[in-house]
C-alpha cells in the first residue's frame, strides 16, 4: 500500500518517481484510491481525468498494456476543508508457498461488475449484481470468513439529465444528485447482502428499501458514484491467513459525524496510535483512514440542529466530507485520508463506516 | 402600480419616500411583489428578512396596523446576473361610480390560503386550496371571465429539513430543494384547476402529475416558494372593465428559455414597446415584466445540451432565473424585472409564461 | 452566560422563554455573539436579520427601549457542517460590595465606535480607533493587566461593490471579500496595539502590514465583518478580580487548523474537561468555545497541501469553519459552538485564537 | 471552420466523424476554441482535461504525431445557463496562386509565447510578450493592417496558491481568483499595444494600468485564464485580402451586457441575419458568435444596481458568461455560441468585443 500525494487531478509524478525506483512493480498494482479535487458530485470531472491520466501513464509500463484496464480506480472527489488530494496505490504480488504468514494481514480482491443500463441503477439489480462481484473479490482475496472483510470499496455510476430519454412529460425521471445516492445506496446494500448483513427478505424487490429504510445497512461497505463509469469496480480489503502481506487493516463503525471512539478503535484494531505521525513505539506505521461521511438525514446531530440539508449553495455531501474529513484528520494528524461522501446503506444514518491500515513492524 | 429599487432585502426607503409624498397612500396597498438577493433556494432568509421589514415600516402607517397582514407579500429570491433587486408595490383604491372605464384596465384580486401541513405541501390537497383561492381572488379583482386573467402570483411554503420528524429510516421524507418544486408545481395545478386549463379528472390524486407530468400546465400560473410561510398568498392579475386603473397587463407564454417572440408578444398586448425605455409614441409606458424561467427538463435548448440540471454547485433555478431575466432585460433595456425560477407546471416544460404592466396614456 | 439555540436566523423564541422565566432580566443584557445560517461573507443578510428580529423584540422588554442599541450584536455568518446555529447571550448585574469574589471570574465590557469612511475601512485609522475602543471596554470590564483579557470579539464593517463611488477607472476599489479580510485583520491589529502585542513602530503606516505581514498578530482577537454595520463593536471578555460572576473563561492559541491541543488546553484553563457534556467531576461546565478559523495562507496544513485558496466554489472562509467547527464540536461533542471565519492576524497564519467559557460549581 | 457539440469535456467523437469522413484533414487544424463545462475560475480542470484529451486523439492522426503540440488550444471553462458545450475548429489550408480572392475573407495566426514566471503572470512583461506574439500572429495571418484584426483570442496562465512559495508573511502574494484577472487584463492589453490602441507611455510600467485603468482597451482582445498552461497561447482572427476562405469575420463592441445592437451589428458585418439559423436569404451562414463578458465594476447596469460582485455564492464571471451568452444566444437562436467571462481591458468596463463569424455563400 503506497500513499502518494498529487499536484492535480492528472499528477502522476509521484506514482512514476515510485515506479522509476523500482518500489513499485507496475505489473503488480490492482487497484487505486484516490481523492480527487473536483465537487465530488455529477458534474466532478476530475474523477474522470484522474483515471484517464493514470490509464494514459501506465499502460506503457506494463507488460500487457491491455492489462490496464483490469485494475480498480476508485477516484472519490471532493477534498473539501484540510483533505489533501492523494492516491492510495494497492499492489499485490504472488509468494513462495513456505512464507508462512504468522498472523492475517491485509489481502484484496477486485472485481469489475458489467455496465448497467440507465434505468438498473439505483435497483434491486444493481443489488444483486454488486453481492455477485462482493462474493468473487472475496474468494479472489482468500478471504472466507465475512467478519474478515474490513472495507469494501465501490465505484458505482450515476445517471446525468442527459442520459435520460428527452419526453413531453418527467416521468421515471431521477434528478441527477439523487442518481448518486440511489447508486450509491444499492451498491451498498449490494455489498450488505453479499456478507449476510441484510437478507434477501428484507430488501423486497428494493423500492422500499434503497435510500428509503435506512436501519438496513453495511457496516464495511463505502461506494462512491461517478459519471465516469458504468459499471461497478469493487474492492474487497480484509485480513486473510494466507496473505504475508505487512500491512493490517482494522476497521469500526462511526455512529454519527463527531464519533471519535470509532475513529480510534479502528486505528488501535490495526495496530497503530492515533495522534503518531511515522511509526509509534511498536514499530507500526499507519497509512490511511478509509471512511464515509455523510449529514444526518434526522438534521440533527448529538441533539443539535444542524444546516447542511437545507443548504442549496453547498451540497451536503461536501460538507460531510469537509466535517468527517478535520476530524479523522485531527485525530490521525495528518490530512491525507481517504473520506467519501454520501453514506446511504453505510452504517447507521448520519455515521460511517472507517477503516485504518497499518503497516506492522515486521 | 410602483417599481422600486432596493439597497438590500431591507430597504424601504424608496417606499417611504413615495409614501410621504404623498404618492402612495399607505392603507390602498394590497400587494408588494418583489426581488430579493438571496439563492432563491431553501436557506433564502432575503425573503423572510424583506417581508418583517416591510411589515415593520407598514404597520405603523396603517389606520389599523393589524391590516399589515391583510396584504400579500411575494418576495422571490434570487436576483443573478443582471436581475435588479426592486419591489413592485400594488394600490388599489375604490371610484365614484361615474368614472365609467372607457376599456378594461388592471384589476387585483388578493386571497391568503390557511396554513398547510408538512405532509400536505406539493398535494392534490394543495391544488384544492390554491383554486379556491384563486376563485375568490378573481371574483374580488371583478374579473368574471377566465381569459382577463393574465397573472396569477403565488407564493407558497416549502418544508425544510427540521420540519420532518426525525425517524430510524428515511421514509416519506421529502428533499428540501425537491419540496419547492412540488410546492410550485401543486399551486400552479391549482391555477389551472381554477381557470379550467386542466380538469379535476386530468389531476386524478395528484400523485402521477404534479412534477410527473408536466402537459399539464397553467398559461399565467408564477408560483414562487419560500421558507418564510405556511400557507399559499395569491395574488390575481387581470383586466376588468370594471377598473377604472391606468395600467394595463397582457400576457403571453414563452416556449422556451430563449422565446423573445412571446415576451415581445406580451409587451405589445399591454400597449407598450420592446427596447424603449420610458413613454413610448403612444404615451405608454412600461412598468414591469413579470415572468417564470426553469431549466428545461429535457436537458437540451433549441436541440442543444444544457447543463444546468447536472451542476451540483450552482442550483438550477438561480441559471434559470440569470438566463430568462437576461433574455428579457436585454428586450426591454431594463433589468429591473421580476423573474422567477422553477417553472413547473407554469407554461410548457422548459418555457413559461410572461406578463406585462403597462401604464397608458390616459 | 447562556447558550440558546435557534431555528432560524430570526428565531427570539429561546431567549423569550428565558425571559419569560424570569432567568433572563433583558435590561441585563450587554451582548449577543451568534452564529446564523448565512454563508458569513459578503452577501449574507442573516446577520442582520439576526440583529433586527433581536432589536424588535428586546426593545419592547427593556425599560427604555433605546437602550436596546447599547447592546453589543455580534452575528457571525455560516453554520458550515456541524455547527449549529445559536445565540450566545452575556448579562451583567451590579453586586453588593461585600460579595467578595473568592477568584477572578469573566467580566464583560463594551464599546461601541464611530461609524467608519469607506476609504477607512481596513486601514491604520481603524487600527487606531479598535484600539483605543478597546482600552475603554477593559476599564468597563475591570481589567486591568492584558494578560487578564482571554477573548476580544469585534464585529466590523465590509465595504459593498455599491458603497464604492461608479468611476471611469477601478483605481482604489476594493474587491467586496477582500474587503471582509482587510477589515478583520486591521480591526485584530487594533487589539493587538491596544494589548500590546504589536507596537506603533511595527505598524508604521499600516499599509505594508494588514493583510501582508501575517508575522504581527494577537493572541486573543475575533474579528468579524458584515455589512449590517459600519463601525465596530466591541466585547472584551476576560477574568477579573472584581467580578463575582459563576463562569470563567481561559484561552489558548491554535497553530493550525488541527491543533487539538490547544483547544484542550483552553478548555482546562477555563476548569472544564473535553468529551463530557454537562457537569464534570469537578462540577464545573463547559458552556461554549469560542474560535477563529483560517485557510492557512501557506497552502498547505501539516505539509500536505490544501485546496480551500483555489476553490473558486466555495469561500475559503466557509471551509475553514466548516473544518475547525468539526474538530472543536468532535472534542468537546457538542456541535453548538461558536466558530468564526478569516483570522487574519488573529493567531499565526493557518492557526487562531480559542477561548473557553466555563461555569464553575459555586 | 467547424462547430462541434460536446458530450462531456473529453468527448472527441465528434471531431473523429468529422476526420473518419474526410471533411477535416487532421494536419490542416490550426486551432481549437472550445467552451467546456467546468467553473471557469481557478479550480477549473475540464479545459485541462478537454485539451489532453484532444492532444491524445489528434496525435496520431497527424503525419508529424509531435506537430499535435502546434496547435492553439484555447478551452474556456464555463457553461452557465443555456450556453451549450463545444469546440470550434479552425483549420487553414495552401491554396493555388491562381485561386483569387474575390474579397478579403477569414485568416488566422497563431502564436505560442513562452512560458511566464509565477511573478511575471500579470504584469508588463506579459504586456509585451503577448503584443510581439499578436504581431507574428498577424503576420502569419497575411494581416498587416490593425484595422483588419476583427478578434484576438488568448489563452493565459493564472497563479495558484501552490505555485508561491510558502512564507511567514503574505508579502506580494496574489489570490488565485484575482491572478486570473491580471493575467486576462495584461493579455488583453498586449494585444491593445500591437494594434496601437494603446500606446507604451500610457502603460507606464503597467502597475498602475492593469486591472486598475479600464479606460485603456482593446476592442479586439478576448482573453481567458486557466491553470493548464504557462504561457500565452494567441490566435489571431481577421479578414485578409490573401484568404480564399469561405469564412468571413466581423466585430463590434458591446458597450454593456445588453447591448443587443452590438451583437447585431457584429452578425450583419460578417454577413449573417440574426434571428436565423440555418441559411438567410443571401446564402450565408452564421456559424458561431465569440465574445467576452464581465459583471460591470461599477456594480450598476442601465443605471440598475446589479449584484454580482457582492455574490460570494457565486463568482461574476460565471453570472456574466450566463447573462451575454443568453442575450447572445436568444438573438442568434442558437445557444451553442462562445462566450468567456472576465472582460478587464477588453472593451470599455462592463462591456466586451464581439465577433461573428459567416460562411459566405460561394
Amino acid at each position: 500500500v503506497y500513499k502518494i500525494g498529487t499536484a492535480t487531478p492528472n499528477d502522476v509524478s509521484g506514482l512514476d518517481r515510485l515506479i522509476q525506483k523500482g518500489e513499485i512493480n507496475p505489473n503488480s498494482i490492482v487497484g487505486v484510491i484516490g481523492k480527487t479535487e473536483g465537487n465530488g458530485c455529477v458534474n466532478d470531472f476530475t474523477r474522470g481525468y484522474a483515471v484517464s491520466s493514470l490509464q494514459a501513464y501506465l499502460a506503457p509500463q506494463l507488460k500487457d498494456p491491455s492489462q490496464v484496464h483490469r485494475i480498480v480506480y476508485v477516484m472519490s472527489g471532493g477534498t473539501e476543508g484540510v483533505l489533501s488530494p492523494h492516491l492510495t496505490v494497492f499492489t499485490r504480488t504472488e509468494v513462495e508457498e513456505d512464507t508462512i504468514p504468522t498472523s492475517p494481514s491485509l489481502s484484496i480482491g477486485i472485481h469489475h461488475t458489467r455496465d448497467f443500463l440507465v434505468n438498473e441503477v439505483g435497483t434491486r439489480v444493481m443489488i444483486e449484481e454488486v453481492a455477485k462481484g462482493v462474493k468473487s473479490a472475496m474468494k479472489q482475496a482468500g478471504i472466507s470468513s465475512e467478519a474478515d472483510v474490513h472495507f469494501v470499496q465501490i465505484k458505482c455510476p450515476l445517471v446525468r439529465a442527459a442520459d435520460q430519454e428527452p419526453q413531453g412529460d418527467n416521468r421515471n425521471k431521477m434528478d441527477s444528485y439523487k442518481s448518486m445516492a440511489m447508486s450509491r445506496g444499492a451498491s451498498a446494500l449490494g455489498v450488505a447482502l453479499a456478507l449476510e448483513e441484510v437478507t434477501e427478505k428484507q430488501l423486497g424487490n428494493g423500492d422500499d428499501v434503497i435510500c428509503q429504510d435506512y436501519r438496513l445497512f453495511s457496516k464495511v461497505a463505502s461506494t462512491s458514484a461517478g459519471s465516469e463509469l458504468r459499471n461497478c469496480e469493487i474492492m474487497v480489503l480484509g485480513n486473510s491467513p494466507e496473505s504475508s502481506s505487512d500491512f493490517v487493516i482494522g476497521h469500526d463503525v462511526m455512529q454519527h459525524a463527531l464519533d471519535t471512539s470509532a475513529i480510534t478503535r479502528a486505528v488501535q484494531q490495526s495496530g497503530g496510535t492515533t495522534g503518531v505521525v511515522g511509526m509509534n513505539d511498536s514499530g507500526n506505521q499507519l497509512v490511511n483512514i478509509l471512511c464515509k461521511a455523510e449529514a444526518s438525514p434526522t438534521g440533527q446531530i448529538l441533539g443539535c440542529r444542524h444546516t447542511m440539508l437545507d443548504d442549496s449553495d453547498i451540497s451536503h455531501t461536501r460538507m460531510a466530507r469537509a466535517v468527517v474529513a478535520a476530524v479523522v484528520a485531527s485525530i490521525v494528524q495528518d490530512p491525507m485520508v481517504y473520506v467519501s461522501g454520501g453514506a446511504e446503506h453505510q452504517g447507521p444514518p448520519g455515521g460511517g463506516p472507517v477503516a485504518a491500515i497499518c503497516r506492522r513492524r515486521r
